[in-house]
C-alpha cells in the first residue's frame, strides 16, 4: 500500500523531530528480519518515545486504515516484524530505557526497546538474574522477546519469557492505553491479558512498558561439553539427562553439520571430528553444583561420550557458549539458502525426532542441520539448500511437521508463526482453535490494522 | 431461571444413568462454595463423563439459552462455582481419573475432577513433584485450580497453577472441542489459549482434560517455625527473607488472631502467647538445604524472633503445616461471619500493608485477621464480624483495596473475582482493560451462557 501523502506531516507533528523516517534508503533496514528470503518495504518508519505517541499513531491508523507493524531489533525468525502489507513500521529505538530496577522486590521496569543482554548485565551487576536467554541476546529487544514469547538456552529449568512478565502497558489497536498485571507474583484480577499479549506477535496490542520478574543470581554455575561419535548416541544422552533428577539450566545438542560449520566459521578445530556435541550447565548453591556436574558428566560417559570436558572457569564457560552462539551466523557459510524450523517434541522423544529428521533428509537428498535446546525438546532443524532444491525441501518440511505432531509436539517452540509458518498453524491447532484465535483478534483489532498478514493466512 | 421441562429427559438421554441430579434435596450441596454468605440454587446438576457430553450440554444451552456453571469441589472463595442465575451446574465428579503419568517426560494427563492432593501423592510415589499447593489441596480439584489459577503455599519459589499447565482440552461455549498447547515445555503456535483459559473462572470454556508439567522431587525439604512478639516485627522478617539470596519454597505469615483461633480449634498451645508466626521452608539438594534453613533461622533471630524451631523430621514438618492449614476452618469459630480478601502487594511492601490494615481495623473498630503467603506478598485479610458490623466492614474493604492499589498490588492474588470482587475489578484494571476483557468474553461466548454473572457486573 501507499499511505496518503497528508499523513506524513501529521505523523511528523505527532512524533517530533527525528520521529519519522521517510527516505527510501533509510527505510531499507526495516524491510526484513532474520527470516530467510522474506522482505517487504514499509511506507514509513516511526520512532515513538511514549505510549501516548503510539496511541496517536494507532488512532491515525484506525482512521485511515493502514497497517502498523511493531519492530524490536529485527532478529525474529518467522517474519513477525516484516511489513508484508506495507504501512508503518513502529520501531522502539527511542524507547530503550531501563526505567527501574526494584531490588527489594526483584523486579525490573523497562521500555520495549531495551536489549535483552543489557538488562541481563545490569541486573547481574546487582546480584540479580533475568533467566530468559535467546541466542541473540546481544541484539534482540525485550519487546521483541515478549511479542514472540522468546525461549532460549535456559528454558529447560527456568521457563520462557512469559514466565517472567508480571505486567505490561499496552496500547490496543483501537488506541486505548491499558495496564495489565501488577508488581506482584500472583494476580488473578480478570482475564490474563498479560499472557494473551505475550506471544501474540504484535497482532493484539503494542507493548510500551514491561514489568519483569527477576531471581537471585545463582551462587555458582558449572558447564560441561561432551562429544559423541554420532547424533543418535548424543540424543539418547540428552534424553537420559532430561528425565533424570538433576534439572540442568541448559541442555543443548549440536549435530555434525553445525559443528563443522562453526569450526570453519571460527577457524578452529574444537571437536576433533566428533559427530555430535552436548553442552549442559547446572546452577545453584556451590555445595550442590560440583556434584551435579560430575553426575551429568558420568551420564554422558555411560551413554557413550567419546570425551567430556568440564569448564574450569568463566573463560572456559564463555568459550563453550561462544561455540553454541556461533551456529546461526556460521550456517550461512555452508549453503546460500536455508529453511529454518523450530520444532519441539516431548523431551524423551528427542532421539526419535532426530532419527526421523535424518530419514527425511536422506529420502529427499537434503542436508538438514539440527541443533538447539534439546533438554526441553526444542530442536532447530535447518534445511540447507540451493534454490533448485526448494521444492524437495518444502516436502521435507511437511514431513517433519507431521512427525512432530504425531509425537504431540509443536511446529514452533520459540520463533513464532509470523508469515513463515502460517500455512501450517491449522495443522497443529485445528480449524476450531484457529477460529477461536481469529475471534479474539477481531475482538481486539476490529479493523485489522495491527501487524496484518501474520499468524493467520490472508485467505482464511 | 427455570429450565423448560422438556430439557430434563434430553439431558438424561445425553448423560446416561446417574448423569442428572434433579431432586431438590440432592441439589442443595451445589448451591454454594466457600464464599461466605453466597448461595443460589441450580435448576439441575449434570455429571458428564466425556468432552463430547460436555459439548452436547453446551449446544443445548446455546439453543435454549440457559446458564451452565462448571464446578470442581466447591472450595472456591469468590463464588466462581455458584449458579447465581440458576441453570445447570456441570460437576466433574465422574471425570476424576489420572489418565497418565508420563515419567520420562515428567508430565501428567488428568481429568478436571482429580483432587489436587491425589495427584501430588501419586506423582510423589514416583519421585516426581507437582508444586502448586492450595491450602485446600485435600479437597480441591485440578479443574477448579485451573479455573481460578490457584496459587498456594509454594508459589514464592515455584509459581502458580498457570506455570504448570502445558495444554488443555477445552469445550468452547458454542460447543466446539479444541485442544490447546501440547506435550512440550515450549509452544508458540498461535495465541496462548491455554493461559487465557487458566484463571478465566469457567467463563470462556469448559476444561475437560489437562496436561500438567511435573518436576523432579526435591532431594530434601527443611522447615522452620519462628515466633514473634508482634506482627510488624514478623512482617519485617518476611521482607528480609523475601529480598535475600535464598529463595524459600514457602514463606507464610500468621497473625495473633489466626494463631489464637487455631490454638483454640486444635486445643493446644503451640505459640506460648506469641503475637505472630512465620513458617518458612526450603528445598533442594541436601548439601544445600541444611545451610539455607540455618541462614533463614538466623535472619529471623536477627529480625527479632522470640523463638525459632527447626523441624527435625517429617512428623514435625507435618505438625507445623497442619497448624497453617487449620486457619481457614478455625476462623469460623471466632465470629459468625467473615469477609475474606486475598490481596497481594510487592513482597517488600508486606510490612506496609500489614500496618495499614491494622490502622483500618482500629479506625473502624473491626477484628481483621491476616495470614497467608507473605513471601509472594499475598495476604489473606479476613474481616471477622457480626452481621451488624457489615456496613463498617464494607468501608474497610474499600480502604484496604485502595491501599493495595497504591502499592501497585492486586485485589486478588489467587481466589479470583467471581461475584464477590466483581464490583472492585474496574478499580484495579481500569475501564478500558475491563472493556477489552468483555470483548474477549463476547468473542468466545456470544450468548453469555457460560458462568454468567461472574467477573463482570451485570449492569456493566
Amino acid at each position: 500500500m501507499t499511505l496518503p501523502a497528508a499523513l506524513r506531516p501529521l505523523l511528523e507533528t505527532t512524533l517530533g523531530p527525528g520521529g519519522v523516517i521517510a527516505v527510501p534508503a533509510a527505510l531499507e533496514p526495516y524491510e526484513r528480519d532474520e527470516t530467510p528470503g522474506l522482505a517487504a518495504a514499509p511506507d514509513l518508519v516511526v520512532l515513538p518515545r511514549t505510549a501516548a505517541e503510539v496511541a496517536a499513531v494507532l488512532r491515525l491508523a484506525t482512521e485511515h486504515r493502514f497497517p502498523v507493524v511493531p519492530r524490536g531489533a529485527g532478529t525474529g525468525m518467522s517474519g513477525g516484524s516484516v511489513p508484508v502489507r506495507g504501512g508503518l513500521v513502529l520501531s522502539f529505538e527511542r524507547m530503550n530505557r531501563i526505567l527501574e530496577i526494584d531490588e527489594p522486590n526483584r523486579m525490573a521496569v523497562v521500555e520495549p526497546g531495551v536489549i535483552t543482554g543489557d538488562l541481563q548485565a545490569e541486573v547481574a551487576s546487582r546480584g540479580l538474574f533475568y533467566p530468559p536467554d535467546p541466542a541473540s541476546h546481544q541484539f534482540c529487544t525485550l519487546g521483541g522477546n515478549i511479542a514472540e514469547c522468546a525461549g532460549g538456552l535456559r528454558a529447560v529449568k527456568y521457563g520462557v519469557t512469559r514466565d517472567y512478565v508480571l505486567g505490561l502497558e499496552v496500547v490496543l489497536p483501537t488506541g486505548e492505553i491499558i495496564e495489565t498485571g501488577s508488581r506482584t507474583l500472583k494476580n488473578v484480577a480478570g482475564y490474563d491479558l498479560t499472557r494473551l499479549i505475550v506471544g501474540s506477535e504484535g497482532t493484539l496490542g503494542v507493548v510500551t512498558r514491561i514489568i519483569l520478574r527477576l531471581l537471585p543470581q545463582p551462587e555458582s554455575v558449572r558447564t560441561l561439553q561432551a562429544l559423541f561419535s554420532d547424533i543418535r548416541t548424543a540424543a539418547r544422552a540428552v534424553s537420559r539427562i532430561a528425565s533424570g533428577r538433576i534439572l540442568p539450566r541448559a541442555l543443548e545438542l549440536i549435530d555434525s553439520g553445525a559443528i563443522r560449520a562453526v569450526e570453519s566459521f571460527l577457524k578452529q578445530d574444537v571437536s576433533g571430528g566428533a559427530g555430535a556435541m552436548i553442552i549442559t550447565e547446572v546452577d545453584g548453591p556451590a555445595t550442590a553444583t560440583s556434584g551435579e556436574i560430575e553426575t551429568l558428566a558420568e551420564v554422558c560417559r555411560e551413554a557413550g561420550a567419546v570425551s567430556v570436558k568440564l569448564a574450569r572457569d568463566k573463560d572456559e564457560q564463555d568459550r563453550i557458549w561462544k561455540f553454541r552462539r556461533s551456529i546461526s551466523p556460521a550456517l550461512y557459510t555452508i549453503k546460500p539458502r536455508k529453511i529454518n524450523e523450530d520444532i519441539v517434541v516431548p523431551p524423551a522423544r528427542v532421539p526419535d525426532i532426530i532419527a526421523e529428521v535424518q530419514e527425511i533428509a536422506k529420502r529427499h537428498g537434503l542436508l538438514i542441520v539440527c541443533f538447539g535446546h534439546a533438554g526441553d525438546g526444542n530442536i532447530h532443524t535447518n534445511i540447507m539448500l540451493e534454490e533448485s532444491e526448494r521444492p524437495r525441501a518444502e516436502l521435507a518440511v511437511q514431513e517433519i511437521f507431521a512427525a512432530v505432531l504425531r509425537m504431540q509436539g509443536s511446529i514452533s517452540g520459540e520463533h513464532g508463526i509470523g508469515t513463515s509458518k502460517a500455512a501450517y498453524l491449522r495443522l497443529e491447532v485445528g480449524a476450531q482453535a484457529l477460529e477461536a484465535m481469529k475471534r479474539i483478534k477481531l475482538a481486539l483489532d476490529p479493523n485489522n490494522i495491527l501487524n496484518p498478514g501474520k499468524i493467520f493466512l490472508s485467505a482464511e
